[in-house]
């Protein structure tokens, strides 16, 4: 049993091509330890395994039982999935807050698991009642029906997101660098002299709004070394003909 | 033209029920616009209506066009998903924040949108290179291949989440309410002097310790009104069989 991660517990699935699509969806998510509770249909099918698009390890890892209680036994903390508000008194958590309570309590050695209904109606309410919170996925009201690996994936995502430090935005250059401030100016000299060149410098207004606009497109952009190289070779390459 | 959402630039997409299943994630995310780029199948075949589940509007308006470039013609800002790193010079947002930019932009009047590769290999240079910024999404680098209708789901319901109010956690009770500490109380010194006409009450340590146990059972799990009604009407069952 993993203990780094929630598990995934699927009540009643329908479709062995769903169970497939939930254990693709696990395996994007870092997702690993998939219980069903009465599957239809055999997840081990050449469906399944062919929708689970290689996580079929997932899927022949997978545990089969035949009642939620036994699926829940040993695990101390359960979320289970619902669009619809139910009958009961329980809290109701948005995904994101409920992966990041999941995260907590597994760091604190806590085994967790995420509860998802049939496709056609969800959880009933005799499952919603057996776990510790309601999670509720912020979708359209008006289009919330979610196919049931999109819900796991969802739910999955948030979790994974918790685990990761979130990635700073960057700027990819591969091979080349950005180019200094320096290069740039010389690069806006050089083609303010071309346009002298060609004699329309001659209203100083003119002039200074050209001046201003060129540099201001050229800054704004962030140019790599390999990117001023590529436009000179573009401007000499006109010039010579 | 909606421009309270972004549109969704599919290019190339291979099987047409992804186009429906794309159809449908968009719905769940409130998003509208869907262009297509070269689609290899019929998005108004059979499969690709039953796949987008009620959300066959969006595959009527889709946009069919024969280049990137016209597809994103009158678009002012475009983000390039992609799972892998391009030769290129670009920069690359977390999904969260290019949602987050991307509301910005909107609300401020720009046309955006989104660009999602086919289903085989993704975006190809030659489209990438057209987009304003890259979207990474967070996930498993050791399996980030994802279906496209769920690259789609996941993006969407980052921009989702940029235009709801965060929906706070709450308890949920329906027709009843969270019971008075006083009514709390009570119902705790009944159990306690039910537990003391046994007669089990006499070490005065261990009736402390039941106490404080009892006390600390029925405060740390929010107790309504009508679950009190439930426990007293247990108890008193049991009393008279």
């Amino acid at each position: 049993m993993n203990n780094s991660a929630p598990c995934v517990i699927l009540v009643e699935p329908q479709l062995a091509e769903n169970v497939g699509m939930t254990a693709r969806a696990m395996m994007n998510c870092g997702l690993s330890e998939l219980r069903l509770v009465n599957p239809r249909e055999n997840h081990l099918s050449d469906k399944a395994i062919s929708a689970s698009s290689n996580a079929e390890e997932i899927l022949y890892n997978a545990k089969v039982f035949t009642s939620t209680e036994e699926a829940l036994a040993n695990l101390q903390w359960v979320v289970a999935t619902t669009a619809r508000h139910r009958d009961q008194t329980k809290t109701v958590l948005g995904a994101e807050n409920a992966a990041k309570l999941m995260a907590e309590k597994i760091k604190a050695g806590m085994f967790c698991g995420i509860m998802f209904g049939p496709e056609r109606c969800g959880l009933n309410n005799k499952d919603v009642c057996l776990a510790d919170a309601i999670v509720n996925i912020p979708l359209n009201p008006k289009h919330c029906s979610l196919n049931l690996s999109q819900a796991v994936l969802l739910v999955g995502y948030e979790f994974y997101k918790t685990q990761t430090e979130c990635k700073k935005d960057e700027f990819v250059t591969n091979n080349t660098t950005p180019a200094t401030k320096e290069k740039i100016f010389k690069f806006c000299s050089f083609l303010e002299g071309l346009v002298a060149d060609c004699g329309n410098f001659k209203d100083d207004e003119k002039r200074e709004k050209l001046v201003i606009n060129l540099r201001n497109v050229f800054t704004r952009n962030q140019l790599t070394e390999q990117e001023l190289n590529t436009l000179y070779g573009i401007i000499n390459h006109i010039r010579k003909n």
